[in-house]
């Protein structure tokens, strides 16, 4: 028997939907800095224990139009699609921008070919799920290896950004597996390029000033 | 028919085990940033996609010690293990921790529950996989909120640093579920009053020289 969706009774600027490890990092993270987010989960088991943890989660299917105007979609500014499958986060989003087209949305994607059929529907802040990790973890083997600190944050941020540009170019030729390829090895040797021109402007007089500014450029790759 | 391994002929300080999304990304941007890794993956399609791609990736099982050490696993300095198997990826540094303990585990964890294995094991340097990603992912709708970039950016990597402080103190309470939902809880209340005050204290006078600090940190709570 399926559980029906639990009533909702809470509307917020930012609609929360999927409570994994993925969304509820997040919404812990915006708790703690004073933003609220109305949060729906389809997993009964986890919104039980989630529950337990101290957590405000509503049971119901956020893919239903019924439930995101419950949630406040109407009112809302904001949409996180952080639903753990992709095919059913992609239809959370083709659904809101039909039907809610004033909300912003913040997409999970899996990887890059997730994020083409996002770019696709029109979706610009996109994050594929594992590429901040592996690029913090790139970052720390750069220190380990003898970079400064802050150099290796900054190249960290700086590949992000190029890497998410390049992910925009490449979306149109995924359909051509030749083609494809030939684009992503151009894609990259631009992109070592380009950090390597950094690898030298970085040793300028400019040094400091230059230093500064990509600590606020890199997190602003995805609002185009 | 299973294909032989290849042979390998280079060695380097850092050895590279696992080139999906997220050891790929990880080899890029240390190659890009002149530190050559020796690539090792399993998956045969994947391995011949990549060399087309321009990458130098030799096919074969990782977990096994003969390619290990022709790998150079006796002579290295480090080995990132970013197998996409948890399982597979965890009998990896199993293998390294017993026959090369020399070599510094960078390790891949799919979530918390992996993370505590690793733990066990005597690893530190954990990445859970979704982590960092769903961090800048809220450190963006903070900024669409109204934070400024600089200090959204500071607590987002300030939130991390409480976290994985908070994963080896959790780790010894997940056997036992009730407890560990209690422990979890009082983390969690007590990371979003640490946040909370980093926000008053950030508004004293102190703020500019506080600012800068985190930056550093941030990437450092990795390495005890």
């Amino acid at each position: 028997m399926k559980r029906e969706a639990d009533p909702i009774n809470e509307q917020h600027r930012v609609i929360l939907a999927g409570f994994g490890h993925f969304g509820s990092t997040i919404g812990r993270f915006l708790r703690a800095n004073g933003i609220e987010s109305t949060i729906l989960d389809h997993d009964s088991d986890r919104v039980d224990l989630l529950r337990k943890m101290g957590f405000k989660v509503y049971y119901g299917d956020a893919t239903r139009l019924d439930l995101l105007r419950a949630a406040g979609a109407d009112n809302a500014k904001m949409l996180i699609a952080a639903i753990d499958s992709p095919q059913i986060n992609a239809e959370l989003i083709s659904t809101v921008r039909k039907h809610f087209p004033h909300l912003e949305i913040m997409a999970r994607a899996r990887n890059r070919f997730d994020a083409y059929e996002l770019i696709d529907m029109g979706v610009h802040n996109i994050y594929r799920e594992t590429l901040y990790t592996s690029v913090h973890m790139a970052i720390d083997v750069l220190r380990k290896m003898g970079f400064r600190g802050y150099t290796a944050m900054r190249k960290g941020l700086d590949f992000i950004r190029y890497d998410e540009a390049a992910l925009e170019k490449l979306a149109v030729y995924r359909h051509d597996m030749e083609e494809y390829v030939v684009n992503v090895r151009e894609q990259i040797e631009m992109q070592e390029k380009l950090l390597t021109e950094d690898l030298h402007s970085s040793l300028t007089a400019e040094d400091h000033a230059w230093d500064s500014e990509p600590m606020r450029a890199g997190t602003t790759s995805n609002q185009k």
